[in-house]
């Protein structure tokens, strides 16, 4: 991207946090080539929808547009047939906002479950990796009144996953242990 | 978008084919609403990719852009816990040139299928609409030298469809004969 020479001071913010938020993103991306690679499971970050107002034919270039909002998560695929989504959120606080997370991105992963989907959130919190099953982010919603999940509660509720500066963030083993945790979930009743 | 006023000849062809995928599009769309409304499957068109240049971060707006090609299927999502992903193609030929369906993503449709996916085309030729289920179209290419697949192969391999102008493209009752035929062949073994 090129950014414009006049970078405004409030960006600063933002541009920071885009890079946390990247920092995160680039370790899961190069977790997900290597489960491709390594034909374990094949997930992908879906590309930000964008609406186009101005198409230039001649030289195929887009000359006006503008990012539209989320409305599922960032990540999805199939691992050992099941379907996986999730979403990454990284917080340098120590508690993740819920403002961080959209509330149709809340709707969404209820969705995926509902339909017996593994939705969950990566989470950056403290320089440590948590992976948040989406029912547990959804139970913290509906039986508490806070405006952010505390650390405590992600640690308790979450799998902690381990960062690889060269396999990226290693997820998967999260998501079997999730799956067991559904499977004996389901023999129970 | 908004169209330059010149478009040249030979964008007309491009034009047309366009409409057609769009025609088809819709009623994908179409039916991926109803599904959504009424809980039976979670399933999104993937945005397409694209390469900013240049973003505008006074006025928050892309300002050159283009697209990339796209290395997955359009749709996907989750279905009863069954990972989902498909393409649309239409012709308005008695056969489906294989040059409409990129390598990568004949790659990728043998990715899905060995992760227990389930890959499929969706395809409008003849004014009707079949689901060819993707171990189809790979047998296909890999056991004929032609660089189409013809009409009959489509019909005598895939699910007809059902067209209808309130509820799109009724695809799932498909997937579920699909899915029972992969359970009856894992039976078998």
């Amino acid at each position: 991207m090129n950014y414009p020479g006049n970078i405004k001071k409030s960006y600063t913010k933002n541009i920071n946090y885009g890079n946390r938020g990247m920092f995160l993103e680039g370790l899961i991306n190069q977790a997900n080539e290597v489960y491709l690679e390594n034909n374990i499971a094949v997930i992908y970050k879906k590309p930000t929808p964008i609406q186009v107002v101005k198409y230039d034919y001649d030289t195929k270039r887009i000359k006006d547009a503008y990012y539209l909002s989320e409305s599922t998560l960032d990540y999805n695929g199939v691992y050992n047939g099941y379907y996986i989504e999730f979403d990454a959120k990284s917080t340098n606080t120590q508690n993740l906002p819920l403002a961080n997370i959209a509330n149709h991105q809340i709707k969404h992963l209820e969705k995926i479950i509902n339909h017996k989907g593994i939705g969950f959130l990566i989470i950056m919190i403290n320089n440590e990796a948590y992976l948040l099953p989406g029912k547990k982010v959804i139970d913290f919603i509906k039986n508490n009144q806070r405006k952010s999940i505390p650390y405590d509660y992600i640690k308790s509720n979450g799998f902690q996953l381990k960062i690889d500066y060269l396999k990226g963030i290693e997820y998967i083993p999260a998501v079997d242990l999730l799956i067991k945790e559904m499977c004996d979930e389901k023999n129970k009743n």
